[in-house]
């Protein structure tokens, strides 16, 4: 079925008809504006991504159901680098006309399934034509009282940089999907990243790190946005970064260097955060429930800069630095 | 200058200097989330408009400053027509390659204009790069009092339909500019649209309307809404459509049957509402400082159906219905 025969307000009810959470929402989708109700005590967490074809998915190497599932996935994943609990969120499209409503179906389909396991409500948002590719922004919003609301900017010298799970594997996933690969592990961390909601949520209840981000753009470059907000510096510790089994079955037929994929490939949607070393237990106690690793991968220096040292402490050589959507000619 | 010189994060601190507004907001650009601190009492109102490069706007017609303008207004239109006060918003960007910065620059500056003037400030976003045409992503963020939002589906049998300022003005000067006109009253209601916020709020404050929305798809499309989910019918006076001098100068040179601007041409973000007749004093009495005119144009009616009546009182016959994104072929 084409999008025409359901018309734009048809399509719209469509997607009304399968909400089921409505968890604070006083005014759901179909009025000039969604209405919710605030937690008293807590400040408003708010945040978008744009996800546009061509550039962040490629609609041959992907179906519809698993983009939807990760378009709201890696919104959910900045509330959760904030420590937030992510509550509503609000879904723009801009639709190619020669698409199916079959495909719409299926990314709504698992949007609204991703947004069932992190318990938010699609709250409102916009569908408009596009002229090409089909375009998806997400609003994401949460939840955290004042005090516990994690930054970028708290990091101190002497702290611990830790992350959670393994990094690598999402940007290792997107070249075996180049090359012809349709799943795997590596592949299932491109296409359906888990956000680390309940991690984010559980550390900042705790009250336990001084900084946190997530790894969107890349390890070095997530880092260094802790590191600029913070005024500091850090070395990393390259036999300490968290590979997966996957990982290093497969990573070394690719390049020389499988270091560039934990380093500087992006979208692992994992948590990096800093906590003082007399609080590592905590993080290790905190986390023990979740099934997820976490590892110390360096510490946060006085002096800026950011030194990576490999297994024989000397410093290797760091070049790409992450994705930037602008890069110099 | 080209955004490759600029480099996101660049261009993303570029944006962060020249905010002055910070009202409520407690985290602003360069986190991964911003934080604001709700009103206590009131429920958060949150809105989304996408405007699509070759949809939306055309830049041959449009500069970048009042597209920056509008495409905030919009959003703030959306809030106005719940009787909310706009207080954030978030914006994400896809942008091509061949953008200039200075067009980026302008277009920031049109936006950041506009917020000022309503005292919105900008909390966040999404910048990234577009393999097409340039889209725009803007949520809205307001809040009003439970009890004091206007919603769509209030209208009841007898009460008096009310429309701010006039209509037809934007769709005529759509045509205009597609024409080669750039300047003139009507050019400038459809690039630049002034968002009736003050008007909104006043008349949700003093708990007038009982149905509230917009006219940005056309009045008829629009009244629809009203109906549908007042569960009401409607009799419009076509005599008593609002229309403005320089729309009855120009428009009969444009089409024999005129009434098709202001009946179906969408993007005039008046203020369409409903109130029972004996509060039609208040209303005058609530906008008169706001200088712009209220006109009362029908009446909601207990039998389903729309009907336009012309000033002989015959029924006059209405063929398009406002504007749909995804017509049927």
């Amino acid at each position: 079925m084409k999008l025409g025969e359901l018309g734009e307000f048809g399509f719209i009810n469509r997607i009304a008809n399968r909400i089921t959470r409505t968890d604070g929402v006083v005014i759901g989708i179909g009025d000039d504006a969604g209405a919710l109700t605030p937690t008293p005590g807590c400040l408003t967490l708010v945040t978008s991504d744009m996800l546009v074809e061509g550039v962040h998915f490629d609609l041959s190497l992907c179906d519809a159901w698993t983009l939807g599932r990760k378009s709201l996935a890696v919104n959910l994943s900045d509330i959760a680098a904030m420590g937030g609990r992510p509550r509503h969120f609000l879904l723009s499209l801009a639709i190619p006309a020669a698409l199916p409503v079959e495909f719409l179906d299926r990314f709504i389909a698992g949007m609204l399934e991703r947004a069932g396991e992190f318990d938010v409500a699609l709250i409102g948002g916009d569908t408009c034509s596009s002229r090409d590719g089909l375009v998806i922004s997400v609003t994401a919003m949460g939840e955290q009282q004042p005090g516990k609301i994690v930054r970028r900017g708290g990091a101190a010298p002497g702290d611990l940089i830790l992350v959670t799970g393994s990094l690598g594997d999402a940007a290792l996933g997107l070249e075996l999907l180049r090359r012809g690969e349709r799943e795997g592990e590596s592949v299932t961390r491109h296409l359906d990243p888990v956000p680390r909601v309940h991690e984010g949520l559980a550390l900042a209840e705790a009250g336990l790190p001084t900084a946190m981000i997530d790894v969107s753009d890349g390890l070095l470059a997530d880092l260094g946005h802790i590191l600029e907000q913070s005024g500091a510096g850090a070395r990393l510790q390259l036999a300490q970064l968290p590979l997966s089994p996957s990982f290093r079955r497969t990573a070394s037929a690719f390049t020389h260097d499988p270091f560039i994929f934990p380093l500087a490939g992006g979208e692992d949607y994992e948590l990096l955060f800093t906590v003082p070393p007399a609080r590592e237990a905590a993080v290790n106690e905190v986390l023990r429930g979740s099934g997820l690793r976490v590892s110390v991968i360096g510490e946060i220096t006085r002096d800026s800069g950011l030194t990576v040292l490999d297994a024989n402490g000397r410093s290797y050589p760091v070049t790409a630095r992450g994705y930037n959507h602008f890069p110099s000619p």
